[in-house]
C-alpha cells in the first residue's frame, strides 16, 4: 500500500545536500514540477546551470532518497536549469553584496492563514498589527498576497517605495507599522499581477530578503487563500515561529480552513491559535444578534489544530467604512487581547 | 520607454511553432517562469526531450519573437525538459488513443470569476447551475479551485467517481448537473492539496479534457481567487466564451475585482457582466436593511468592465445553512433571472 505523500517526498529530498553549495536541493528551489501517482513519482531537479558537474551524483541521491519511501515503486528524475534570475537568487550570497537580509533583526515571524478567501485575514493582521505596535512593539507586516493584496488599502499608505543601500525601504504607516505589499510597487492599485507560482514565490523571497525591515519585534505575515506556492513557499523559506489560523462561522468556510490546518501540519509549523471572524452580525439600532453566516464551527477547527479558539470578532458595520478609508489602525478590538498575550508570550 | 507587458511576449511566443508538433510552445506549455525586469526577459523553455534535436532553432526562434518586441533589450532563454508526464500529457494525442475530449460536446463555457476570496464565486456557479438546468439545459461544474474546493459540500455530492472506457465520469447532482471537483477524488474532504503552480494546471486541464462529460448546452467553471496558475491555465486552455465577474460592496474587495477585470481583459475573453453578491442583509425579523460591507461600488466595476450588472443578492440567511446541508438546488433566487437571460443568447 502506498502510504508515502508528496511532503514525505520533500522532507526526504531535504536530506540531498548539493555538495557545492551545502544547502539541500528543497532549501535551493531545485525540485519542481513533483507529481506522484500509483507509486510513482516524477519531479524536475533544476540545477544552478545546465552543464552543473554534480548532476548526475545530485540526481542520483535524489532518486535513491525518493526511492527508498515506501510504497514508491517508480523514480523519474528530470534534469532542468535555473534562469539566470533563479541562479543569482540561489548564489546571492555568494557573488554580490550582502543584502538587506543581513541588516534585519526580527524576532519573531507570524502568519496569518486560513486557505479560505474573504474570511478576514488582512483584516484580522491589520488590527493585530495595530494593537501591537499601540503595545509597544516594532511591528511590520509582510503582505504575501501578490494577486490581491489589501494591505496598502487598510493602512492608507501607498507607493512609490524608496531605495536605500540596505534595499528596499517599507512603507511607514501613521502609527510606525513597516509595510511591504506588491500594491506599493504597483502604478495603479487596480492594475493585475499575472504571474505564475514561480514569480509569485520569488517575489515573497525579496519581500523578506531585499526589503530592510531593520529591528522588528514581530513581523506578520499576511497569506492569500489556497495551499499552493505563496503558502508554501512562506512556510518553507520563511522562519515562521507560528500560524494564526483565520475562520468564519460557515462550515463550508471551515472545511476549506481545516485544509490549510493540514497542511500547517504537514509542513510541521505551529498553529498557535484560531480566530474566528463574521461571527454574527449585531443590528447596531435593536441590539439584536444574527448568526448570518450560520452557527460556529471554530470549535471544530480548534480541535484538529490542536490550537485554543483565540478569539471571536463579530461582524461591525463602522470597520468596513473604516478599512475602505484607510483607517485599520482607528479601530480597536479588545477581543484580540487572548491573541495579543499569545503572540507576546511567543 | 518599456511598454512590453508578460502578455505581449506570451502573445509574441504563441506564433513560435514546435515544428514537429505543429503547436506553438505556449499550448504546448514550453514557456515557463517568464519573468520580466527593465526590459530584460527571462524564461525557460522546457522540451519534450533534453535532447529534442530542434532545441536551438526553437530557442533562436523564441529569442527573435520576443526581441522584436518595443523595449526589449536582453532575452535569457534556459532550456529545459519536461516531466515524463507532461510529456505524456502533450504528446497525448500522438501515442494514446483519443481520450474523454473526443467523446465532449460542449456549447458554451462560462468562467465565474472574482479575483478575491470568498464572495460567493461557489455559491453564484451553484446557483446558476441550478436555474440552468430547471430550464432545462444540460449543465456541468468544473470546479477550478484545486486548494479550496466548494462545488461538491454545495451539491451534497461525494466521491468517490467512477472510470469508463471515456475517462473519468464525472458526479451527477440530484437534479442532474455534471460535476467535477478535486475534492471527490479525495480520500477525506479536509485533506490539502499542496502543490506549486504547474500541478494546479495540469488538474484543471485533466478536468476538461479526462473527464467525459458529454453533451452539455453550458459549463460553468468555478475559478478560485488570484490571477495567477488557474486563471491563467482556465484563459488559456480552455475555449471560454465569457466571464461572470462577481464581486461585494466592500470598496477593498472591488479594488482586487478590479484587478481580475483587467487580467481577462489582458487575456481578450470577454466580460459577459458582473454579479454583486452579500448586497445588503435585510433582518428577516424587522425587514430592516443594513449595508453590512458598506456601499455598492458594482458600477465601478461594470463600468470597467464595460458590461453591465447582472444581478445584486443581498444575504440570506437560510442561504448558508442550506449549502452547509449541500441543498444549494432548493434555493430559487429570481434575482438571477437576468444573469440567465445572459447565459441563453451566449
Amino acid at each position: 500500500m502506498n502510504t508515502t505523500t508528496t511532503s514525505d517526498i520533500m522532507n526526504a529530498l531535504r536530506r540531498v545536500m548539493d555538495p557545492e553549495l551545502h544547502r539541500s536541493v528543497v532549501d535551493l528551489n531545485m525540485v519542481r514540477d513533483l507529481s506522484l501517482s500509483d507509486g510513482t513519482v516524477a519531479f524536475t531537479l533544476v540545477l544552478t546551470i545546465p552543464e552543473c558537474p554534480q548532476r548526475d551524483q545530485l540526481a542520483q541521491d535524489a532518486r535513491a532518497a525518493v526511492k527508498a519511501l515506501p510504497g514508491v515503486q517508480e523514480v523519474h528524475v528530470t534534469l532542468g536549469a535555473m534562469t539566470e534570475e533563479e541562479r543569482r537568487a540561489v548564489l546571492g550570497g555568494k557573488d554580490q553584496p550582502p543584502l538587506a537580509a543581513g541588516h534585519n533583526q526580527i524576532e519573531r515571524v507570524i502568519a496569518v492563514m486560513s486557505g479560505k478567501g474573504g474570511v478576514g485575514k488582512s483584516l484580522v493582521t491589520g488590527l493585530l498589527a495595530t494593537a501591537l505596535v499601540r503595545a509597544g512593539h516594532r511591528v511590520g507586516v509582510l503582505d504575501a498576497d501578490i494577486t490581491g493584496p489589501s494591505i496598502p488599502k487598510l493602512f492608507g499608505v501607498r507607493g512609490p517605495l524608496q531605495g536605500s543601500s540596505f534595499g528596499v525601504e517599507p512603507a511607514v504607516s501613521r502609527l510606525g507599522i513597516s509595510l511591504m505589499s506588491i500594491n506599493l510597487l504597483l502604478l495603479e492599485e487596480e492594475q493585475a499581477v499575472i504571474w505564475r507560482g514561480p514569480l509569485i514565490s520569488r517575489a515573497i523571497q525579496q519581500f523578506w530578503g531585499d526589503v530592510h525591515w531593520g529591528r522588528l519585534d514581530k513581523l506578520l505575515v499576511d497569506l492569500p487563500p489556497g495551499t499552493s506556492d505563496a503558502a508554501l513557499t512562506v512556510m518553507q523559506s520563511l522562519p515562521i515561529n507560528g500560524v494564526l489560523m483565520i475562520t468564519t462561522p460557515q462550515e463550508l468556510a471551515s472545511m476549506v480552513v481545516r485544509k490549510a490546518v493540514k497542511m500547517a501540519q504537514a509542513v510541521n509549523v505551529p498553529i498557535l491559535g484560531v480566530i474566528e471572524n463574521m461571527a454574527g452580525f449585531v443590528a447596531p439600532d435593536t441590539g439584536r444578534r444574527y448568526d448570518i453566516f450560520g452557527p460556529s464551527h471554530a470549535d471544530e477547527v480548534a480541535a484538529l489544530a490542536g490550537a485554543p479558539v483565540l478569539a471571536r470578532l463579530p461582524i461591525d458595520t463602522q470597520i468596513a467604512s473604516l478599512c475602505d478609508a484607510g483607517k485599520i489602525e482607528e479601530v480597536v478590538r479588545p477581543e484580540l487581547d487572548a491573541v495579543i498575550a499569545a503572540l507576546k508570550r511567543l
